[in-house]
């Protein structure tokens, strides 16, 4: 499965080498942020209808093949290695180190609750810091999801087994 | 702080031991789930400001600092070992097994997406089976969250920074 | 091995694919639950004699061949990074965190022993929430085991040996 | 949780060293196996209500307040170190290797299913090989349990959630 | 050390709490991001001179000894455990997922280099999304770093060595 | 080397399935063990120059090639997730759950030593338990090895050295 | 992909035996670090347009095909198990025996901050010790980078959130 | 347990500082190896009783409490991270890098078995090399254990069970 | 034992902290690396008897039962967990992506062989790059050690054996 | 890489094993130890130039490409699994549980100090135990490599650094 996957990814990514366009400029034809364009052509997020047209415009050389398989709902998945990539680590670096930060600062803000990883949005964006120097700001945006309370009236389907 | 969690986490289990009650007997007294008890007892969930008063009816045993605490969001945790539990084992044997099923049919039912374990129900129950022997029955119900498609006029954090 | 059972899941899958049939429909038309159904096809559960016809109707597309695999006590397995799958990661995170409560729940309710994970079910269900939302349902069913108290009388193996 | 557990464990232990009698002694007097003596000692298997005066007869030091603990269901567990202990490994080992056949056969023998290690006995006897040199001989005794065919029909549990 | 600074995070905490202001207000007070509050209350950054009146400030149960710790460069750490915790676990698995994509389009954008997490703000807000509902927002802001290209010439402290 | 190994045991386990015999057939035609039949086959053991015309006359469809390769010492090995199998794991959990038990009785009833898993003894038998139920036994059969007490004057290889 | 980078770094190395130059003299020709051109040589570091015509003047069998892989961002990574290798198991040693004084010396130094691994050279020398023996010196040699005090103000990216 | 094994094995460390003895002087005035009485003073070894008075005898700091605890089979084990430690690595990496090379070799000069850890040898000694500097030798000396073939009628445990 | 360990490097801790010198400027007065300073006051490193009166006298603080303890030799170690700290992270990327090409350099330079971590060096020095700002260079350098070729009559120790 | 090594080891031992010669034969008319003749044929050690003559008498089979290949410095590694297999457990076992008692005996009769494993002889071999019974005898032979003091006036890269 997994061979299958990465063979499908290939030819995506030779899909987009042949199109000369970066994850931006295809971001920016089909209205959608530039790592999620990335994630599509990984295979990682499921093309939706309406974006296929959009996409397929943007990148003429998928076929209709390739369409069908990205509008599968995909087996989302990493090879754990990544994390030697030095990029991702500084990332997975900042997650651990800040993240009971993060975590105590939304229940502060927020409730008992989490922050989304699935009605979630990321993006790169290239912004000028203070000192007029290049910097990259990855931001991630996820819906506010309080704990449930769970009351026994409210769990219907256990309200049926009994 | 480990052990200031495992300290309180004493005391409200001596409380529930001190009333003689069961998880699910505190849960028709509450009308909460068993599980939901059972998790507030190892502060793994937040006690909420309306069921407080129920709880200390319940359990007349929690003090008011005991309370106190139990209402602030806690850091959620458990024992790497636990696994090694012959009960937490079966469940994760399942779970690894069944789990890629699992998906699938979600995916066939529902679309892309996941059943949220923030939005969810958990219970015990206890049923006869077909041949009238008992059979622990456990339920985890959760929300059906879609993947977003990350479209960028939707994305209103990234809006503002450009 | 592996990689056999790999190539005969993948033509399990294609039957399936070309029947156009979803999991739960084939349950329907075979009387067996839909999360049986995948493991199944996905070669982690035997299919009995008597059931094998009914799946053949279901599914024509199974050659004899793959029928005759398929009644064969499968090897059960799974990749350790299917982890990484994001529901297969919450009903872990969800078995991990409530494991405990869990357990002393069965405790109570039944006396010291386990949920089984072979005289066991698994099924996803669809359910409209409280909120008229829709939730997923996964139900573990399994037989209560009591843990035996070894009594050397009735350890029959022993009792030969001595 | 745990450190209690040790303390427990350790009082239990001292009893026995006061008695000055051994695991197999103690389960001649009580009519249990080796085995699950030791278990009890170490709070790995519950004390059932008949036969705690057995115990409590063969090791008098056995305090109530003890007595009463060891009757609560256990927290079953070990330290993952344990397995270099040299005997614990070789037992290990013989797992590992062997595993493989031992299911097979199992399969061959009665079907798709396995030993339980619920309903399960353990001992450790001393026999004389065909060369007369002392041999220990530890044997495992399960029941079999047949993996479940699972039938929409017989699923009681989801036929209620329908 | 662990022991040690986990005492003095514990006494920093205690000085916030008596204090009842959020990370959020304190950082509005100091002019620092909520996020790096809290680190700063965690020992995992360093108080700069020029900020420690305005800390001392707002958070006046902050004895002069606790604020020369602050002061010293700390021994960043974390918890391994802490992925068990479901907000960080969701961060890790946004970073694990999404990495190779973010990877690529700094890549694209940038050049060859990554996005340091030492030149590097964190922040948590809180806005509305596009159906009004609550999104937290976490930003990693960080310099771009180009890989050098390691010229002999350069490379001032071998030069020397020869 | 591990793809040569996987691919003689396929060769032998194709010889048994073509004879249509089970491994307990095979061991009472052998005179083995019926574990050991199956390590043979899985080139666990070493094949025995007497034992090889027996086997070649109970496995026909053996080669006198592969009855070569069964004759050389092995490189005896598994895979790591073996231990998923549930039949596997339930027997790893009975050795660690069981380890320090069995290995003080060893201690007590023989001395200070361990149980050998090379000259070792291992099937797997069919019984009725005392509810007339069949039930599976698993036993190890080890010769008992005690610890040497490490004298200068019996080290030969030392005393050589000096 | 990985295969994909073994596949060219293959041929690279084959470029380089070819010619019979070593490392050092490449870097010799190259005007860069012996190191670096080792790097280049495994797919670790980008080939810079302008050092491309030194290279391919180093090594003629270098296509322009593979010179153009070597100036794409790469993958940067490695196998875990290569620290099983002497030379580089004796540097991991060094960094975790001696990484917290290192870390202690650079915060007396520097201040509180790392040493980059980004803006980064490293080389490998042959220098005569004290006793006039063969010593190899490894350099690590990268810019200090002061960790950023996170204020508000200084937050572009934030401060456009708001 | 490991907290009590910690503070015997402090107690018997500071008996061995107090004599000023080394171990090498302890090993020649007991007739031990070195190694050996180095296990003895870890509680990694059992003290055999005719050994004890010698024992006392070059250690008179010993009480006779300490000596029964030495007469006790002991738990054996170590620390994980051990393996940390220079000199305890690089006998590990010896035994790694070497390890198939032993197998094959004891294989072509002894059969198909194993060289024992239990009827087991091990001492340290100071020789001059060919070139007159000191050299540390580690010898491993083990009985040869073969294979044992497993046939049924030798199996004395099993044929009871019959 | 670790416990032992840590206490004693927090006392010779504060005998540095009280001096108000730095690793460098202790290094400077008793004419060791700034490494090897801080490496001793860890108990990483033996303390000589000839430098011991040197340190004494940069360090008035350390008490003679302090200056005994350092030089006893030390049970070199570390916390696995050490590799989160960001500069020990760093220089562990740099080791495992830069290894296997130090290693070639090493080869190519030395011959079949490795760069010693026993008789090695380490500093941290602060230089000026190229463009004039602070670098931290960490220097590694080790004795270089051939392989030997393991001739049976260089082999003193095994000529006895025979 | 690794799959080119396996290659050429598996045309080693074909070489091998046509010659019909034992590693210890080969090792007889070689000069080499048993160990590093395995070794060689295993590409874990450099064949010497005088030594190549000597062994292409010994294996006539080895071609001459075979022979500059095993000229060449190797990447020395090991399958991490070879742990599993027993013989090399069992060295395992010994280094873990005899590691730290050998590391202080080095200590005491050398000094701070390591066993190296690089200017090193290992070496199998058979002898009678004091009961008449085949012993394998494991020796590791290293050079005794004291660890440095670093003083800074003999680290000469360092000094050329300032």
């Amino acid at each position: 499965m997994e061979d299958a996957k990465a063979a499908i990814c290939s030819r995506l990514q030779s899909a987009k080498l042949n199109s000369g366009k970066s994850y931006s400029e295809i971001a920016e034809e089909t209205g959608l942020t530039n790592v999620y364009v990335a994630q599509l052509l990984r295979r990682q997020a499921q093309l939706k209808p309406e974006t296929a047209p959009k996409l397929k415009a943007s990148l003429p050389g998928l076929s209709g093949e390739l369409i069908d398989e990205m509008m599968r709902p995909p087996l989302r998945s990493y090879n754990p290695n990544l994390i030697q990539e030095p990029t991702v680590y500084r990332l997975n670096e900042a997650v651990m180190h800040f993240g009971e930060s993060i975590k105590e600062i939304i229940n502060e803000e927020f409730g008992d609750g989490i922050m989304s990883a699935i009605d979630f949005y990321c993006s790169v964006d290239k912004v000028k810091g203070a000192d007029g120097k290049d910097r990259a700001v990855v931001t991630f945006d996820g819906k506010y999801l309080p704990y449930t309370e769970q009351k026994s009236e409210d769990m219907v389907s256990r309200s049926k087994l009994r």
